[in-house]
């Protein structure tokens, strides 16, 4: 049974031609609606964004918005029409309700792409589904770290490897998490060549160490969570440190605890870092998972 | 107008169910394929070959089906049916030309990808269509060198990396051509963050000293050239002396000549390489385009 639910955007950028329509039409989300010569997929030429919506609320849309944005300016293609993606976002949530009920959790994918090539017509549409079950993640997860290859400084050195878009050009990040499980993991943490924790694949780490809680700085080419920043929130609300810092990898194994947090799957607790086991706070992942389940925002 | 040929492949893996055609079908090249969650699409997971095809006949097609094959092991992806993929390429040439008549070049684009994500069912297809006019850039390019950000030996520590394999994750390169067109030029030559020279985004580097001719070692995560190659067989006959070799970037400037060469556009001479005048020998230029365009295998 399909559950999914399909926005075509018409107007997916702010220089897209006028229509007569909202912005987006509904579609048939198992049909084939991409061109093979689009060039989101003959050279993961695009960029998107995966928001969570529980119980009906898109969680972080703002500043999903921005970051879709962000990832066009970094790609030279034309800014997104934000208005045009908000609202198709929440008729994607709504149309969703229509045939499913209000669910507890679904997601919204957001895709643009730099379009058919030759045309110079962006394309981009909503994709919205039921997610997989969290349930175990959120309890812990094994993660090994990862060299990502690129020093920690190429996002400002080399502005065209496109460090910190979200593009869709997201093979490695795919063969990383194969790896992980060739060797008995959940998850990765990229390491800089020059030795700094960045984030893993889908997620940005946080580490803590006391009552301090840290993470790295997005000026290594690395994204700014959405999430993230709602786990800060969470910790500075009972009176914790935060802040952005360059940190060694060296230092993931002497802290207190680790988490890998993302849209999706929210908060996920580390119970191994490459062989070494750590702690997990089964109450205090609860406690942060139940609070990023209840963002209204 | 369209001048496209498409064939969609029923079966792209040996692991593909069994099916009670040819293998492929012939599809309205305009019309959509590809479903909006073909991972191919959502993250740049798969791979892909371009192949010239001149008056008819493609050129180095056994060594693309075997780069074909490649490209899935480095990507842990079910292996390419060659047999089917030959076939369709050379029913795509057939159907083409029926449209068509023969054309003096026209290109074949092979794409495979993961497939729609959670199907674990591969997708391909193979396009077939006009290609541009390169008359231009066979007479010489303008040509910057850009960081690739990973060190030479990156294939070999870090193979999640995927260097090497020929993944739809392109986005960086169009990045990187989008640079030099800043930069007043045509096209790249990557380096290495420690120093060495790699390849163009779509091509490889062939370097002339004397009567010595070089392009870098594949080790360094780069692909085997097709047409790189051929232009070796060329320098062979003549006498010149050829290897692979790690080959330090600032030895590009003490070239005598430079060459990038790709499948479709064959070899382009360097005329300038970070604003550095080269001599550009017009009547070996010609021979070797008329040797790589004489190809009929």
């Amino acid at each position: 049974m399909n559950t999914a639910t399909l926005l075509l955007l018409t107007r997916p950028a702010t220089t897209s031609a006028p229509t007569g329509d909202a912005g987006f039409v509904e579609a048939e989300a198992d049909a084939p609606h991409v061109n093979v010569m689009d060039l989101g997929v003959t050279r993961g030429d695009g960029f998107f964004e995966t928001i969570s919506v529980v119980d009906g609320h898109p969680q972080a849309l703002e500043p999903h918005l921005k970051r879709l944005g962000h990832s066009a300016e970094l790609m030279d293609m034309p800014a997104p029409d934000t208005d045009v993606w908000r609202r198709a976002v929440l008729a994607g949530i709504d149309a969703h309700q229509r045939e499913h009920g209000v669910q507890r959790e679904i997601f919204a994918k957001l895709i643009m792409t730099r379009g058919v090539e030759g045309t110079g017509i962006a394309t981009g549409w909503v994709y919205l589904d039921t997610g997989e079950d969290f349930t175990a993640s959120r309890l812990g997860i094994r993660v090994v770290s990862l060299d990502r290859g690129y020093r920690h400084d190429v996002a400002e050195t080399s502005p065209w490897l496109l460090q910190g878009a979200k593009t869709l050009s997201y093979a490695a990040n795919r063969a990383a998490l194969r790896e992980a499980a060739r060797r008995g993991a959940d998850d990765v943490i990229f390491v800089s060549s020059d030795g700094y924790a960045l984030e893993g694949p889908t997620s940005n780490v946080i580490i803590r160490n006391g009552d301090r809680v840290r993470t790295p700085q997005t000026d290594q080419g690395i994204l700014a969570g959405t999430t993230q920043a709602a786990v800060f929130e969470f910790f500075e609300a009972r009176g914790i440190e935060t802040s952005y810092e360059h940190i060694p990898a060296r230092e993931l194994a002497e802290a207190d605890a680790l988490w890998l947090v993302s849209s999706v799957r929210q908060a996920s607790p580390i119970t191994n870092l490459d062989g070494k086991d750590f702690h997990v706070d089964a109450a205090l992942a609860a406690e942060l998972n139940t609070y990023l389940l209840s963002r209204t925002h």
